[in-house]
């Protein structure tokens, strides 16, 4: 845990009861925060991180070196803008950047948890980051924002806290998670437990990781971020480093060796154990499963305003997806606003720099903000 | 070798010189046909498979005991009338069903050639099978079809040997792999590759076989299989003989068991090295390339009747791929017949019982067939 010493965090003391019916107390939740806030305590944005984000969304992340994964959107002067909003950014629970997850030592064995720690759900997160408003003595969010898996989070967020937070803005993601992306899931999970090293998941005991695996399971989720046609046009048919074909299974073409390329930087920076737990948090979120179905009740008692993004290329969360809660909002007048951004860069659209989509956050941020200053 | 003894196969004398600069000869070329050929010789149609097809096509596939891939489209009575017609069907060569492949011994160490086998093309493998023509003492084919990978085989054909067939069918393929197709064999690739029991592709000599990395890599391509409506309807999150979720990594979701079931039956019947030899082909397969780009000019001097066929769910050769063989045909006025048949089932809707496909391949072949009688 030594790498996690210089990393903020809170230990959240008050006993929280998983959806699996385990109950924690006394982990830590490591967060990071952005900006000031403000006097009023009315400029708090709490993002929520995508399956392999962390907290450190801007700036240089102090472990892996490299920026941090929304610097598009987020810093001084940007869409979430740090001179003007507060924004807090934790780990989530089952993550691998300080928060309590698998790595943790269990104290019934004195060993990494591995598989013995309680599969966690996106409801379950959400609780867990709750925990921060107390902490920083918030008595309600400006916002909550969060793509993909953050966006799941923010739609729990709004659902389980209704009256604390002035707007949500989900982007990218769905209320309920289909079977391709449970499937595409399952996938990566198989990969990881058919590696070498795997150990039933307590790799970490025995000192090995299923690097391999993992490397493998983050190659298919690359695919599903980008889009044929934006991979097509990024790499095409393009050769690596040579003039025609090698007739061998060296990367031949620029795709395979940037795949080989992200799965192999990926198992330095990701445990494989997270990745398991994370993704199924996914594959278990349904927001409409404890409405009897009926996804408008999940916000019935919110008086967030909401805004909507998705992204025309991304085919892992498309707009159908999202605007199922557009529709679902709009059946009970909730404030809602939607808009369907045209970017060739698939999923990962959001984590880029695509300037329709920034300007539509900056905008709706800094609007909806005059009105409650 | 043993379970090939009882199958058809011919021995090709005759050297064949490979793109990869190596020539092969007295190899085997394991085949199955099916109806009878007339005293005219012109009811003949070769039949292409696709990845993990073999040449039995139809019945019970004697290896695996289960159906032939294509039951439900070849038979008496059927589209592709084993009453009207003499089908032949080849295995590719590179495969794992007789023909000459990675399993097959080499002479120059007495074991399997394993990653020694020479690295092939789709044009390569049409190559091959042109000799079951001299075979069978075949002037001119009435018809190729194949669908995915057949389909390339179905357009190299054509190209290679532009007064061969009357007709020809290519189904939900492309004259060109596409980055995306690349990069989703180049996962399976890496998954085989990742396997504890790989060994650099001489897991054979070892008593080994790489069988968790190639489930992983079959799982994978069967999600590019289905379209994500096809397994929305299917499954959605349809939970598998429980209740409730169960809180842990067991296959919760009947998707998840259907994908391990998948992997598993699959490692039983097919090769690892044949799985990395036949997707390499495909990321090979570029039509256009000898032809400075433009694809017509590879049919330029084909009397061959055109018919494609794609299916509207399916996003590994959708649509659009397969409209610019047609375009490159009408480009240089050749007879090319277009449909795209609406399907939920993805890719796979060649290999399944979509009435609408089948019907039409069944009246343009019996159609065609008049004229030529």
């Amino acid at each position: 845990m030594s790498k996690f010493n210089n990393i903020k965090k809170i230990i959240v003391k008050k006993p929280l009861k998983l959806d699996c019916g385990q109950t924690i107390n006394n982990f830590p939740l490591a967060y990071e925060t952005y900006g000031k806030l403000n006097d009023k305590k009315n400029n708090a944005i709490l993002i929520f991180h995508a399956l392999t984000g962390d907290q450190f969304a801007s700036g240089i992340n102090p472990i892996t070196k490299k920026d941090g994964w929304w610097s598009y959107a987020l810093g001084p002067g940007k869409a979430i803008d740090t001179d003007k909003y507060f924004i807090i950014a934790a780990n989530v629970i089952g993550g691998c950047m300080g928060s309590f997850g698998p790595s943790d030592i269990n104290p019934d064995t004195n060993k990494p948890y591995g598989t013995n720690f309680p599969v966690l759900t996106i409801n379950d997160m959400v609780n867990a980051q709750y925990n921060l408003l107390e902490h920083f003595k918030i008595e309600k969010l400006f916002s909550v924002i969060g793509g993909s898996m953050g966006g799941m989070q923010v739609l729990q967020f709004v659902s389980n806290f209704p009256d604390k937070a002035f707007t949500a803005i989900p982007i990218a993601c769905t209320a309920s998670h289909s079977a391709q992306n449970i499937a595409l899931n399952e996938l990566g999970r198989q990969s990881i437990m058919a590696d070498r090293n795997w150990e039933d998941g307590f790799y970490e005991e025995k000192n090995k990781q299923p690097d391999k695996g993992l490397a493998v399971a983050r190659m298919a989720a690359h695919i599903t971020y980008l889009s044929k046609a934006g991979l097509q046009e990024k790499f095409g048919r393009k050769l690596q480093e040579r003039d025609d074909l090698k007739f061998s299974f060296d990367a031949d073409f620029q795709i395979e060796s940037y795949l080989r390329y992200q799965g192999s930087v990926f198992v330095d920076r990701f445990d494989a154990n997270s990745y398991l737990y994370i993704t199924r948090a996914m594959d278990y979120f349904d927001l409409t499963k404890r409405f009897d179905g009926n996804l408008s009740k999940a916000f019935e008692k919110s008086d967030t305003k909401f805004f909507i993004i998705s992204f025309t290329s991304d085919w892992l969360y498309p707009t159908s997806e999202n605007r199922e809660i557009v529709i679902a909002l709009n059946a009970i007048g909730k404030n809602v606003g939607f808009v369907e951004i045209s970017s060739d860069k698939g999923h990962d659209s959001f984590l880029l720099d695509v300037p329709d989509f920034l300007n539509t956050v900056k905008n709706f941020l800094n609007t909806s903000y005059k009105k409650i200053k």
